[in-house]
Order: structure tokens, then sequence, then C-alpha cells
């Protein structure tokens, strides 16, 4: 490459991109340069869009307009429309849940986990999830953190915060993932597995 | 997701990009999204900077500031410093080649094949390849066009089109590649190279 800085910083900043290294950027610069109308330009335009006008919100964690209030997971407005609460660490999983269609109800992201690295207890949303469950009109409060230590750490420490408030928690079940062999599983998986296997004798479901 | 229209922009165009599809491209703005000032502020501007201030050489094809005539690949410049061209389809060929650090001299990038789907000849710049080797600078032309039937027909076109001027012109070896098994190279490169065999038994090397 003839080094011309403005190539070298696009490549430098889409190698940075998760699953993308500096081979992958190049092609994709490649790309990008051959469709300057079709690409360059609307994702230069998308890109400062997003940076204007999208932001999180500071009580429930979720992306919203920064110009409007949060009306979508019932931060700020009273109706009440939903009973369930699903806590998640963070915006990917939020996605990955509503996309699967099984949940119904409001999200409150955290935004990282209780160990993770550079992360302060304080940056989590924790205290706005008991202030929101404080106002008494959510049933349930589903803990759907990641199976890791840091997401179960962080899992047990949401569940302490909660234990003045009169509201059901929950967390996820653990045992095998749909298509899992056994053969390939690793000790903890099995050993929730087996710690949490139902029975099959008795007639109810 | 809940439908902001910058966000799902945003997705939708990074996902027409080489090698990504609708569930990277949703990874990768989760990524922008968690590094506003790192990531979406530096490649917004990064983007409008390649759009506003890079393009190609109407004359060699190469990637050059809009700004400055065309002084990195000898075509407005009247010092000689090499005296080969190597002819390549596309700007991804001229990197590939320029980075294993096999050939020092200049480069014209055609932009395309001949028969390529939509590709109209007259957008090929072969009529200033042709003008620049009239100038009389250059000894030698390397067609380093793609081993296909595209890249083969554009350098007998271009080969066809230099037969009047005298400048030495070479395509690249066709053969086996590097590591490449006999048991599992098609018939074509077979062909080449039993047909482009080199003597072992002279002295010469």
């Amino acid at each position: 490459m003839q080094n011309i800085n403005e190539i070298d910083d696009l490549v430098r900043l889409i190698s940075k991109l998760p699953g993308l290294g500096p081979k992958s950027a190049k092609r994709i610069v490649l790309k990008l340069i051959n469709n300057r109308e079709e690409l360059i330009k609307p994702m230069a335009k998308a890109l400062a869009d997003v940076y204007k006008n999208i932001s999180r919100c500071k009580i429930c964690g979720i992306l919203k307009p920064t110009s409007v209030e949060c009306n979508y997971n019932h931060c700020e407005v009273v109706e009440k429309q939903y009973d369930k609460i699903c806590v998640v660490e963070n915006l990917a999983d939020q996605w990955s849940i509503e996309s699967s269609n099984i949940f119904k109800g409001y999200f409150h992201i955290l935004g990282g986990t209780i160990s993770s690295v550079g992360q302060r207890k304080e940056d989590l949303l924790i205290d706005s999830l008991v202030e929101r469950l404080g106002k008494g009109k959510i049933d349930e409060v589903i803990l759907a953190t990641s199976a890791t230590v840091e997401g179960q750490t962080t899992a047990y420490y949401i569940q302490d915060s909660l234990k003045t408030l009169k509201v059901k928690v929950t967390k996820l079940a653990q045992g095998l993932p749909v298509g899992g062999e056994i053969e390939s599983l690793d000790d903890g998986t099995l050993f929730s597995a087996f710690k949490n296997r139902s029975d099959l004798s008795s007639n109810s479901d």
C-alpha cells in the first residue's frame, strides 16, 4: 500500500472490530473505495447519526434516541404493560433474547458484570434496577446473566440487593444445551444437568 | 431489536461488506455502540475523509489524494525511477503484490476485466496504458491479470493493443502453486505445469 493516511486510518479502525483482522479490514476498505456513493457516503452519515442521536438510557440501559424519554422500556412511563423484567449483562444479550421471541417484558441492561476487568460495580445499573423494582409494578425479575463465574457472581449480588423487596427473583435453568452431546460437554454443564434433572416418573408435566 | 432507524441503517450497510452477514453486522454495531468515542466518532470521520480526499487517478488507476497530481506512480512526473509497469485488474491485486515486496516498479490498475459482467471496455484504463507506454520511458510491461478466463482475455487484448510499441510484454508464469499437491490440482493448472516444465538436466540455473 502506498501509505495514504486516510486509508491507513480506516484500515486500522476497521481491524479493531470483532471478527476482523488487518487482512479482512483491507478487503472491506477496498469494497468501500469501489463503492463511494453506495457505501462510504451513507456509512459515514449512518455512523455520525448514531453518534449524535442514539444513547443508552441511564436507568434501564437500553438504546434510545437521545432526544426522547425512554418510553420503550417502561422507565419513565407510568402505564404498566408487562409484569416481568429480564436482567441481562449487555445489549447483545437483549438482542438475542428479543429475536428468540421467548420473553415478553421489560429489559434491564446492566452494562457488564461485577468481576469483569476494568468494570466498577457503580457503573453497572444495579441501583437503578432496585429503584425500578421499588416502584412495585413488577412481579418477577428474571436474572439472565451468563453461566460464567462473572455472570453468576453478578446474579448473586443482584439477588442479594433485592432481598428486601417483595418481588419474585428467578434465574435461567442450567443443563444440556439443545443438540449437546454428552461426550463433548464440560464437567460444569454435566454437574448442572445432573443436579437439576427432572423426574419423569411422576405424571405432572 | 427495538427498531431504532439509525441502528437499522447501520446494520444494513455493514452487512453489505465482504465477509459480513446480518449477524456479524449486529455484533459489529454492538461493539461500535459500546465504544462511541473510540470507534464510532473516528470511523465516521475517517470515512468522510476518504470520501472527500481520496480518488482514483484517471491515468494509472491508483488511489491518490484528490488534491494533488499522481506523483507516486509516474503518471505526471517526468523523472524516471523504474523501468517496469505491472498491470493489474484492481486495487486488491496491487496491494497483494506490493505487500509481497516481489516487484519494484510502477503499477497500472485497469479497474476490472474485459469480460466482467457490467464492465465496459472503455471504462478500463487500457487506452491510458498505451499512452503511458508511448512516452517511451518503460522497458517492460508485466501483465499480472488473474489466471481466469476474464483475466487472460484481458491480458490478450492488452498484448494486442501494445504490439506496435517497442516494449517488452510479459505475463506471470502458470504452474503449481507453492504447497500445491498434485492430486488436488485442477486439470488447467496441471496442463500449465506440464507445458511450462523446466529442464533440470542442463547446468544453467
